[in-house]
């Protein structure tokens, strides 16, 4: 079967090419039949064009036109004709022009698709994922990829230009002692043993510092076998970046450059730097959340100095008794009914809060439960303090510092979407610096790590390692965007006598240390620089960069949310002798209505 | 712990910068101290440069340096100056010049390694792969990964260039019913299923091709479960690659660009192309191999007509039986003993050859037991044909083509590398093309797609469907460089008639082929564009652009022949809860002398 290829992609033809012969693959997108005369909107990755078929152009082109259905996929070769004016079609790209054929080639025939190749798809999510093929076929979702590509070329190009060497790490790894669940690989060639799929190339990336590779980065797929939800995929891809050398002060601002440069070459927005920066402390104070979404304000409000003394016995109590009462102020909420007010209470009790009190401004009057309990004088300093006009509504929790924070900041971020307060044209990058180096595990009574027993406390907080662990902060960052965390990283520790100290208080006797770390602290020994980094998801913003709010719509091929893949069947039952190679046998219990 | 970043990099301090002041952060290569004065050797990925410290420039900074070892890490800063003639060092690149340090700052210590960080180092293998991130300190080593990441770069450039966009496909996916072996991947929330690492993502960017990506290309990871050798590991990269709408006229010419342009942006060699192509059955019979090494000659010549009647019943009778008679002339090996022409026969019955006959000329004379045998006539004949001088050896092999293709094929490549015939500094490009489509399996009694079933036939062939398939030709090809298989691919099968034709003579019903391939051909009825691609090793490539031999020189961290990785001692136990978390249960026999 012979066929011309494309001079050009459907999506490009232009008024520059009136009186120009093209010739275009694509597929039809749809074929109207006006008076003898064969229109056919023809589809590539680019777009749409109009082709026209007329006797008169060519007979026979337009005889076999006749057949061409949706989705039946052509070569056609003709002149770019400018469209008469009333013709002009405004909503299409290539809407002032059409391509009168003379030549057409049907390459292949087509069945009716499952549902039509068309964005804004009102199909059940399971029906596209099964024919993800043609969902992929989709402008917006054709849009997506396009985007990814050029993202991930656009991250490759600033990180060769700064002198980053893409250095692959191995898949068949080996199993982590703590942390998320692995993938296992079961290995024909060592009975009982297993290989592990990494869940990021941490140790490997760190162990390419002490080689002396100074500035490496991967985009890599990472695996977790975790409980999945709508931002979570068993198989995600990471941008992943170590240097040597750099403090974090260099190394977070050439991440700021790296994204901004992401956002310029893929969607042309101008991303200011350098991106400001909230302490841990102040982002949980003032947004209950360590990935605060601040393109709107509505920030949490210490009342506790206010409410300490006050009649009302539940927020004096809990004052005195170490927590704190804190609110935010639903600007123009006023008017919700008791049993408004009561949901949004049934919202923040899924975050641990025992209850929500409110207090409503409406023309003029003060309602809700608990206003009678305040004096005139409290009830003006709050009003003050919340910047509270007629027709708001406070909200508040008191708790120990963390439920106020999650019930709060859950609060926040539902009423800031639904209330309209978020300009959804805005990124809003910030990077949330000064983690606690260490949290308390009152199960275990010991100390663990918030990040990793590797990441580098701040210098000036080395002396509380022997006082007070608990207020070191790390040398560790996280970037925000839009209230999500786009990734994470830190500074390592890279002097033994540092690793030392914090393995003491995580409990770790060397032994120990060593059992769980061996290869990786071994290598430390043999003079490895300053180092540290970051890793970034890219999934997820690719899937923020594209204006989507789930992940599948920005991987090609993803899983459902019980780590299905739909299209191919996977996971599958595999033939017993398979298992006998690899010396491992199902203990799965059959039984109905085993969960899909 | 503060201290100065790099300026520059050691090996990049050049003449250009005399007077100037530069800081260096690197690894101590070698210290020594001359009448009081220290000489370091500071490395760093870029080199090497040579730091003096003296009483004279900072007495702090020279008690300092006196510390220093071995692999320690410092950073030092100081003025670059120009060595006397008598101390310049023409066998290094920074050689006319050396940096006086004022200040320095030990970054970290370092035990003595295990082996010097050094080029042409004479150590077991074992060791370096246990000691890996001191091994890729080695320059050979971080020249080798500097290379590979340029390469990486230089094919994404010119994909992206060439608008193909880099999708990514799954690596938890379904188990293929034909093929190498898969490494499987137990599932958590679907008892007893299983997911399969992608021996490829062949299906996939297929189905993507289906979707109207057009170009799709990925840099990807690929396992298979096999049997190792020198050139096999057990995950592996290709760069993968599919078109729509191109031939395969379209797609080799631009495949040659791309290795060309790989090869200039890294290496600086100006490949040259059009690439020769060679059809298949032309590189069995002229170098008994489907991939050869056309660096040199020593082609096999077909001496059957010559000694079909010849008094060497040996030879008469295996032409009288549908075989054939080969020969390559060894030139210069007219002086080999019986012995040695004996031990070039056991290594020929490695390759199933039942003898290899020989005739050797020298000083006038004519030797080998087989000689006697052939009319002056005949002999004359065979001088001529083989161009054969005085000096010369001649090697026969009599037996079905096959067999006489790869035992003359593999004497060919032995002969070629140890009579020095090969230009090593050459690159000799070639396509091998023209492919069998399928071949008859004897045990089977049907025929076998050579590469499979979804490869398109030669369009001049498609009437051979009815009335000889072993006659069909494949459009597929295979890059061949220097006697590798870079990579293959072919023109994929995209018209109903055709695949179903295919499937009938591979013997699949169509119940048969829906059960095997089932998503994909249904995928294929929705409007498939004519498609193709190819796959190349990148691991392969790598390797003969750095001139290694050994794919672990070019893999970070590579598994060995058992697979296993000896740094992070995979694949290892794991808890009895995880398994039991993942449905499976190991059923190793614990013995004694378990293979390692």
């Amino acid at each position: 079967m012979e066929w011309k290829q494309r001079t050009i992609y459907c999506g490009q033809v232009s008024k520059e090419l009136v009186g120009q012969e093209v010739t275009l693959n694509g597929w039809v997108q749809k074929r109207r039949d006006l008076g003898g005369v064969i229109f056919i909107d023809l589809r590539d990755r680019e777009g749409l064009v109009q082709v026209v078929f007329n006797p008169e152009y060519n007979k026979e082109a337009w005889e076999i036109a006749d057949k061409a259905r949706s989705e039946y996929v052509l070569s056609v070769t003709g002149k770019v004709v400018e469209r008469a004016p009333e013709a002009v079609n405004p909503k299409l790209k290539t809407g002032e022009i059409e391509v009168h054929i003379h030549t057409i080639t049907i390459l292949n025939e087509a069945k009716t698709p499952a549902f039509p190749i068309e964005d804004d798809l009102d199909v059940d999510e399971q029906i596209r994922l099964k024919y993800r093929y043609l969902d992929l076929r989709r402008p917006e979702m054709q849009r997506n990829f396009i985007l990814r590509s050029k993202a991930a070329k656009a991250f490759r190009d600033f990180l060769d230009s700064n002198g980053f060497l893409e250095v692959e790490t191995p898949m068949l790894t080996k199993s982590t002692p703590e942390g998320a669940r692995d993938y296992l690989v079961p290995s024909r060639v060592h009975p009982g043993e297993f290989y592990a799929l990494p869940q990021s190339p941490q140790l490997f990336k760190q162990l390419l510092m002490v080689s002396g590779f100074e500035r490496y980065y991967q985009i890599v797929r990472c695996f977790r076998d975790e409980d999945l939800r709508a931002d979570r995929q068993p198989e995600f891809t990471q941008v992943d970046i170590e240097t040597s050398f750099l403090s974090m002060e260099d190394l977070l601002p050439m991440m700021e450059k790296m994204v901004a440069h992401v956002f310029k070459q893929t969607i042309g927005v101008d991303v200011p730097t350098p991106f400001p920066r909230l302490t841990y402390a102040e982002a949980m104070a003032r947004y209950g959340s360590d990935k605060p979404d601040v393109r709107f304000g509505m920030e949490l409000v210490d009342v506790s100095d206010l409410v300490a003394n006050s009649g009302f016995k539940v927020f004096a109590s809990v004052v005195e008794n170490g927590g704190q009462v804190k609110a935010i102020n639903a600007k123009g909420c006023g008017h919700y009914s008791r049993k408004e007010a009561d949901d949004l209470g049934k919202f923040a009790s899924r975050y641990g809060a025992k209850g929500l009190a409110w207090i409503g401004f409406k023309d003029g009057e003060v309602k809700g439960p608990i206003a009678k309990f305040f004096t005139e004088a409290e009830m003006q300093a709050m009003k003050e303090r919340l910047e509270v006009a007629d027709g708001d509504l406070l909200l508040f929790v008191a708790d120990k510092p963390k439920v106020v924070a999650d019930a709060l900041g859950a609060l926040r971020s539902k009423l800031g979407a639904e209330l309209g307060l978020i300009d959804e044209s805005k990124f809003a990058f910030l990077w949330v610096v000064d983690f606690p180096l260490v949290e308390w595990d009152e199960d275990a009574q010991r100390y663990v790590a918030l990040h990793h027993p590797f990441t580098r406390p701040k210098d000036e907080d080395l002396h509380l390692f022997e006082t007070d662990p608990s207020k070191m902060r790390a040398q560790a960052y996280d970037m925000v965007l839009n209230g999500y965390e786009l990734g994470g990283g830190s500074m390592r520790i890279f002097k033994r006598d540092v690793q030392e100290k914090m393995f003491k208080i995580l409990g770790h006797s060397p032994e120990d240390a060593r059992e769980k770390f061996g290869f990786l602290l071994d290598a430390f020994e043999y003079g490895t620089p300053p180092h540290g980094g970051i890793a970034l998801g890219l999934d997820r913003l690719i899937m923020l960069l594209a204006g989507r709010n789930n992940l599948r719509e920005v991987i090609a091929f993803p899983k459902t949310a019980s780590a299905s893949d739909l299209m191919v069947n996977a996971p599958g039952t595999v033939e017993e002798a398979q298992l006998k190679d690899l010396h491992i046998a199902s203990i799965a219990e059959k039984e109905d209505g085993e969960e899909a």
